[in-house]
This record gives structure tokens, C-alpha cells and sequence, in this order.
């Protein structure tokens, strides 16, 4: 059994989005399982890294802003984003964790839709209630029982675990993949993880 | 006549080496010319953009470690860096421009030559002799003119003015590449770079 790809991604990461539209298709091509593991830039980027948040930097911020659409184009994908981007990703990022310890699957499927929803239907998936409701669209949850699940303290500090897990093990962008414990960090990096799949490594 | 392809890149940079070996042969299969535009990471990252160097900031450092000797491998080149890596560009930089404005094709030359020093040959190339000397070597340069030019006002000025241009046109990284005014960064965009002039975009 080959060891799944980990994908690292923040709900809020456009660039994320890209990857997760590809990867699974990427894994299946070799065989590989992929599981999703959300993480928090404002974490990763701002707290252990230091810097500034990439719309916060100058130069950069620019380049973003013709870039994204523009690799969204050259990969086909529909994008359609909430304007101004959410501020943060606490509560799809918590129901995801939440959920993935009970239905890794199913929270696959969640986290695919919420991805969807923000990035093709310019819906901010930042709002509790938004995620209750995509739940329950998606999965059948009882949305208040996704509302608890995003104010409990025990579901916060899970998330908080799997960041610091993440950070542990050096992801800090989204997306970021580990393929047999290589490190790939970046959409535009996709076709060399698919090199690596291919070759097993260089 | 097609516009050239501008390559923005740093001698300190081992990504801009990577594109170096690389972009003139992926413009000349399109009928470009590439116009090489040294600038100073020093100033478009740490000043205007306001960010802490790569090998200063955690997790990021530590992938780039593992990233550099992969990508050098995987593009089949020869990489053998000083250790440890120049702190500045200023001198290979300044000979650049000061050759570019009398012998364009020359620049390219000694630039591609002192590029091939510092990383395939582990060679200190922020060091002004080895800059001279180099330059007598590759051209048949007087080395005391080129030591001259180095430390001459004039041409630090026009370095300056050249790092200035590269900002104003918001080109901030190493390698960095304008096609028809389409802004690439990095070398893992180099396929990128390579789809762009094939499809005329899209």
C-alpha cells in the first residue's frame, strides 16, 4: 500500500483552492490515497514565519492580484471569489477536524464543497452558519450540532493541534504537499509532484 | 520583430542561476531574444517589500535547503555552491550594467560566466577581483578598468537606477520574467513562462 500524499491548504488560499481541484486526480493517477489537512496561514505565515500576509506586501499583493485569476484561467477552473476574501478560516477549518475524526470521507466531501462554494460561488465560508448549512447540504449533519462543534473548546484545540502538527513537520504555505516525506509547497509546484509520483524521485 | 523576454534575477540567487541556464534556449525556440537585468533581492525584498531574507526566515529556510540541490537536479544541473553564499551582488551587478551599456551581448556573457562561477564552481562572485578577473578571462577586459568600474559612482548609480526600474515595474523576485508585460516569478513558472509564449496566452 503506497503511503497517501498529505495536501496542507487554508480555506482562505485561492492558491489552495487550484490545488485541491487537481490533487486527488494527481493521487489516483499513482495509486496514492490523499488526505487533506487544513492549516492556518495567519499561523503558519504570520506567527512562526513572521511575515506579512501576502495582501499586506507590497509588490507581491500586485502580482497576486493579476496572478490568481490568471492561473485559475490556465487551469480551467471557475473562478468566482467573495469580495474581500474572508479574514479567516477558523470555522471551516475546525468543522473539518471535527468531522475527519469521525468521517474522514465525509469531511473530504465537506471541505471539498466549502473550497467550491467559496471560490466558484463567491460565498464567504468564513461564517459559521454557512458552514452549518453546507453541512447539512452535503452530508445530512444536523447544522446545530456543526454550530457546537465550531464553539467547542475541544474542537479548537484540535484544530490548534493539527496546525502546530503541521508547523512540526515544516508546511507553511497553501497549498503544500508531503509525498513520501518530500516537501512541495505551491500550486505551480503540482507538475513536480506529479514527476516525483511518476519517478519516484530524482 | 517579437518584444524580448525580460529576465530580472540576483547573483546571489541560486533559483535565478537555474533560469539562466535555461531562458535563453526557451526563448530562442520562440523567436525571443532575453534581455538579462540583474537586481539586488537586498532592496525589492527586504526594503520596498518589507520582508526578512529566505535563510532568515524559519520553515521556508529549511525547505529551501531540501528545494535548491532537488530543483538543480531535476533541471540537470551542476550545482556546487560557495559555501558560505555571498552576502551581496553589488559588484557582479555593477560590472553588469556597466558593460550592458557598451557591449550588450558581452554582459551577457561575462553575466552567464560569473553565474556559472558562483554556482557550479563554488566561487565567491560578490568579490570584485574574481569579477575583474573573470572579465579578462571570458572578454580580454583590463581588470583594473573593470575594478575601476566597480567602485566608480557613476556606475553604482546606474545600478540603482536599474533596481529602481525593476521595482517600478513590480519585479521583486529571482528569477523574475516579463513577457509582453505578462509578470512570471520563479523558475518553477519557467513552464509557465514556456506555455505563454506558445499559446500567445490565454
Amino acid at each position: 500500500m503506497l503511503t497517501p500524499i498529505d495536501f496542507y491548504f487554508d480555506f482562505m488560499s485561492p492558491y489552495g483552492w487550484f490545488a485541491a481541484r487537481q490533487i486527488d486526480a494527481i493521487g489516483a493517477r499513482f495509486g496514492r490515497d490523499v488526505t487533506w489537512r487544513p492549516l492556518l496561514l495567519g499561523v503558519t505565515v504570520l506567527q512562526v514565519m513572521g511575515l506579512k500576509a501576502l495582501p499586506d506586501t507590497p509588490l507581491k499583493s500586485d502580482y497576486l492580484e493579476l496572478d490568481v485569476p490568471r492561473t485559475a484561467r490556465l487551469f480551467k477552473l471557475p473562478y468566482n471569489p467573495p469580495t474581500p476574501l474572508p479574514a479567516n478560516s477558523l470555522a471551516p477549518a475546525r468543522a473539518y477536524y471535527w468531522l475527519f475524526d469521525r468521517d474522514p470521507a465525509g469531511a473530504k466531501r465537506l471541505a471539498r464543497r466549502l473550497y467550491d462554494r467559496q471560490f466558484a460561488e463567491a460565498t464567504d465560508v468564513s461564517v459559521p452558519d454557512v458552514v452549518a448549512e453546507t453541512a447539512a447540504e452535503t452530508l445530512g449533519l444536523d447544522p446545530a450540532a456543526v454550530l457546537a462543534a465550531i464553539a467547542d473548546p475541544q474542537v479548537k484545540e484540535r484544530l490548534r493541534r493539527a496546525v502546530d502538527e503541521a508547523v512540526a513537520r515544516k508546511a507553511f504555505g497553501s497549498p503544500f504537499f508531503f509525498v513520501d516525506d518530500q516537501p512541495f509547497w505551491g500550486s505551480d509546484r503540482l507538475w513536480m509532484v506529479e514527476r516525483w509520483l511518476e519517478t519516484g524521485g530524482w
